[in-house]
Order: structure tokens, then C-alpha cells, then sequence
């Protein structure tokens, strides 16, 4: 099957990741293209089942994300924290008041038995998103950061600690029982094109590979892979991955993150910053493919994505 | 004892309970005032706690009520609420910015395990309320309608449905096995004075006093018990407590709320516009105090207390 012609599924996490996939969405049509989140950051607030990453991805590819935090809601207000701090609750994790409807809506579909697979749909229906948006899985994973500070949730040390505390590993509770959702099955069956969007390694795209059967079904999917760094010139563009690579051990460059993709990707995206890299990407088994990387403007994600597809199709 | 020196016990419901709950609250000693409040229309609304009168009183106490509607917060906004329904959230019951915060503070505190009496407590500590304010029980009890639409869960009937089925009884589900709260308990053991407050009989004083033990209770009080009327001139001032009377088969009139007192209640506090009326409370064993109950500035709700607590003591 060809590019032009099948389905393209991009892995996906933070923002990096929901800006290609809004750049994909721009130039698919919304049948062709499914959208596979982490829900390892997923975390219960205040008795609300948020998950990060797939709102991130449901708000930018709706149009109404907030780009200047990257997570939330664009001209969000804060009022239901404010009066929640009064009363003595817990606000590092930042809520917006419209925010809040997505998770108070989420929370109260998931109790009612529905898969976070279907409430995702019903909220992208209600935001007008039309290409698939979807989680890992249906089932809870849950990342802790294994650090100098001990372990913790990974909204702990994301963004109450602000990764301050030195990483030493990771794990994804809940995992090994987790299944693919249904709509990553269907994709993996019969992706023409995967992409594994500039997300980090480690705890957005990490979590996806870790879910039993995806490494096998990715490392023998017939279409094209492709990734894109989400490592610039050694500093990743929003997030901690590069901070995550040296703490890890590896070094902070768009190589350590190919590294991982290995006998997974068959073409690896390098920004031209990084032009220098490409034999060493080429040593690891994956076609290097140079150009502009950094998504400013809604051009940028969209030329990225073309380039993702044009790779794919060995262009 | 006398009511100079006595615990004061406040049973309340909505907005009239709240009001002189206030009133007392500005001329006793916060540790001389409880006020135990209906929660048999507790409600869970989109997976959250809401306890509307408790927050009536709640809110009133700490001088943040909205005056205009009876319920939630003063200036409050509805930015939650209007991005729920765009994602298909029902919003029939309105919940504001600020007031999602206490539902979601006291949701998230139950779920740990304290009772709503504690919750309930550290949310008044919070705000500022110095009295106690207390829930009738930390049991769950449901205030279930039976009209002619059928049977409905009281937010149901009351706020979704405006009150428009025809009430032909009421139902508290839960109350068989519900005890007093703590601070209820030791209110009905040393109360010095006993107050229905202006609220309705059926929906508001009607659960607390179908709790298990607090009929009883009352009866056996040594203390005064004072009774406020809701019903001036054959109209209640807010809700449906004159609707209410009619569909049960009695008529709209202070004498008819009288008469669910009789056995409990000492003094009944009739409006002047009823004055013609106190022969009749007299008839039913309790004596008739004549009075403006109409409670519009904070002047009146003070008003009103002192006139309770004057009769209370045989003044």
C-alpha cells in the first residue's frame, strides 16, 4: 500500500507531538490518519481522570490549544483553582476552568463504563475533530520516574518537581496487562505509513512501545517509518528529554533518541542543525532525511508533515 | 438552662434556614450556635458531591452567598459549565467556577475517608464560618419524589423539572440506617433552645427529622423549641413548600406547617399578615409569637433571631 493511498499513524505525545499531527491532519484526509497518545502521564486531580498528552493533541488539532504553556486551554481562566486553593486544595497542577469541563465530562463517561477509546471520540465529535484520536490503550498505565528523590507519579516529578530530581529509570505500572485500544490495533494491522512524532523517547513514546504486542507489531509492520527528533542540536525543544538522555546515560542528541528507534524506523528525521549526524544514523540501520524541523508557525507543521510522507514514500 | 447562656440547635434547609441561621450567628458566641442542615438533596452531579443546602448555609455564613438566586457564590462565573455543554455535559443544575471548587474539594476529601461532618467542618474552617455547622447525618440519605411523573431523584424534580409533577409523596432514601452526625447528636443532648428555621417542612426539615432517633429526640428535649413559619399569607417566600401542601392534601397556610410540629415545637412564629391564624397554632399545643418573618436585610435576619431566642425564653 502506498502513502497516498493508506492509513498513516503517528505515535504521539506532548506538544511536539500534537503539533505533526495537526500538521498531518492538515493534508489527510481525516479517514486516512489515526493519532495514538500516551496516557502514561494520565493522573487522577482532584478525583478527575486528566490525560495530558491526549488533550494536548484533542485541543491543537481542535484549534484551541494554549500555545504559550502548551497544555490547557487558550484564554482559560482560573477560577475554580483559585477558590479550590482557599479551600485548602492542592493547585500545582494547573486546571482551567474550561479545562475542567473536559475532565469533569471524561471522568463521568469513564464511570459510566464507556473506554477511554469511546469518550475520546465522543469528546473529539463534540470538538470537531475529525481525523482518529486515541489512546495507547484502554487500560491504565501509569508512569513513575524512578529518581535521587524516590519514586514518584509522574505528574509529581513532571510538573510539581519540574523534573528537578536526578531520572534513574522508569516504569509504566499497569503495562504488562494493558492492550493496545482498539483503534491503535486496527492501525497497526494496517498502517501505510507510522510515525513516530517529536515526542520524547522515554515517557511519551516509551510508554506506547511498552504496551505487550505493539514493539513486535511496529517492528514488523510492512509500511514506511518514519520519526522525527524531538532532539535539536543536542537540547530538545519543549520538555525534559534532553535533561532525561544524560541522566540516563546517553548522550543529549538526536542520535541517543534514533538509538532507541532501532529496528523500529526505517527513516529518521534529523533537523539541518544536526546534518552531521546522519551517518551516524545511517549506522543504525535507518535512512537519514535532513530539513527544517522546528514547527513555529501552522506552515512549518505542515511542511513537516509533507516531508514525513514524502520520506515515507521513499522521496 | 437558659437560652442566655445554652447551646443554641438550628434545623435548616435552604435559603429561609440560612438566613436566620445568619441571624443568629451575629448574636451568639459561635460556640454557643449549631446549625444541622438537610442533605437528603445531596446530589451527584457530573461524578461531584454537591450538598446544596449545606452549601446554602455554607455559603451564607460566610457572607459569599448569591442573594439573587439562593444558591452558589456571589459574582460567580460559568466558564466550566458553558464548555460542558459544548461537550454534551448536561447543565441543568448549574454549577459556577468558584462553586465547582467546593464539590470538588468535598468530593475529594470523601473519597478519602472522612465523614461530610469533617469535610464539612474543614470547608467552614476555610471560609471563615466560626459556628458549627453541621450535615443532619453522614450517612447517605436521598430525598426521593413520587408524583405523577413518577418517582425521581429530588434535583430531579426540584430543579430539572422546576417542580412542575404533582407531588403525591416523598421518600428518604437511606434514612432507615442513617444516624445523626456527631455535632448533632451533642446539639440534641444539650440544647438550651431548639429552632426550626423558615424552611420547608416536607423536603428540608422533613428528612432531618425522619433520621433515626431525632423525633424522639426533639420530643424529649428539655430545652425551648421555637418554630419559624415559611409560609406568610398562605405563600411560601422561596420554593415550593406552599405547592407542596396544596398537592399533599393540606392547605397552603402557616397552621398547616404548624401542624407537622405538633409534639415537637413549643413556640410557632406566625407573620403578622397571620395573625388571625394564632388561635389555630394555639389549638394544636403551641404558642403563637407574632412577628415580621420576612427576612430581606441582614437588619431583619438579626431581627428574627432575637425574637426566637426572646420567645425561647418564655419572652
Amino acid at each position: 500500500m502506498q502513502p497516498s493511498a493508506g492509513r498513516v499513524l503517528a505515535l504521539a505525545g506532548g506538544v511536539g507531538g500534537a503539533k505533526l499531527a495537526l500538521g498531518l491532519s492538515r493534508i489527510l484526509p481525516p479517514e486516512r490518519l489515526t493519532v495514538v497518545v500516551n496516557t502514561g502521564d494520565d493522573e487522577e486531580v482532584h478525583g478527575l481522570h486528566v490525560s495530558p498528552d491526549l488533550d494536548t493533541a484533542m485541543y491543537t488539532l481542535a484549534g484551541i490549544e494554549n500555545p504559550a504553556t502548551g497544555w490547557g486551554l487558550r484564554d482559560d481562566t482560573f477560577r475554580t483553582l483559585d477558590a479550590l486553593e482557599q479551600l485548602g486544595g492542592d493547585t500545582w497542577f494547573r486546571l482551567g476552568d474550561a479545562d475542567i469541563a473536559t475532565h469533569l465530562r471524561r471522568t463521568e463517561l469513564l464511570s459510566t463504563g464507556m473506554t477511554l477509546s469511546r469518550v475520546t471520540s465522543e469528546l473529539c465529535d463534540r470538538l470537531g475533530v475529525q481525523c482518529t484520536l486515541a489512546p495507547m490503550s484502554d487500560d491504565r498505565v501509569r508512569t513513575v520516574a524512578l529518581t535521587d528523590a524516590g519514586e514518584m507519579a509522574f505528574q509529581e516529578y513532571f510538573v510539581h518537581r519540574r523534573c528537578e530530581p536526578i531520572l534513574s529509570g522508569l516504569r509504566f505500572d499497569g503495562v504488562e496487562t494493558a492492550a493496545p485500544s482498539p483503534a491503535f490495533q486496527a492501525a497497526l494491522r494496517e498502517a501505510a505509513v507510522l510515525v513516530f512524532c517529536p515526542s520524547n523517547p522515554f515517557v511519551s513514546v516509551g510508554p506506547i512501545l511498552a504496551v505487550p504486542g505493539v514493539r513486535e507489531a511496529v517492528a514488523g509492520l510492512s509500511g514506511a517509518r518514519v520519526a522525527v527528533s524531538p532532539i535539536i542540536g543536542g537540547q530538545a525543544v519543549k520538555g525534559p528529554a534532553a535533561k532525561m538522555l544524560v541522566e540516563l546515560g546517553e548522550e543529549p542528541s538526536a542520535t541517543a533518541v534514533a538509538r532507541r528507534y532501532r529496528g523500529l524506523c526505517d527513516v529518521f528525521v534529523l533537523d539541518e542543525v544536526d546534518a552531521a549526524l546522519a551517518p551516524e544514523v545511517a549506522a543504525l540501520g535507518m535512512r537519514p532525511a535532513i530539513t527544517q524541523t522546528l514547527m513555529l508557525s501552522e506552515y512549518d507543521k505542515v511542511e513537516l508533515a509533507r516531508l514525513v510522507l514524502k520520506v515515507a514514500e521513499g522521496g
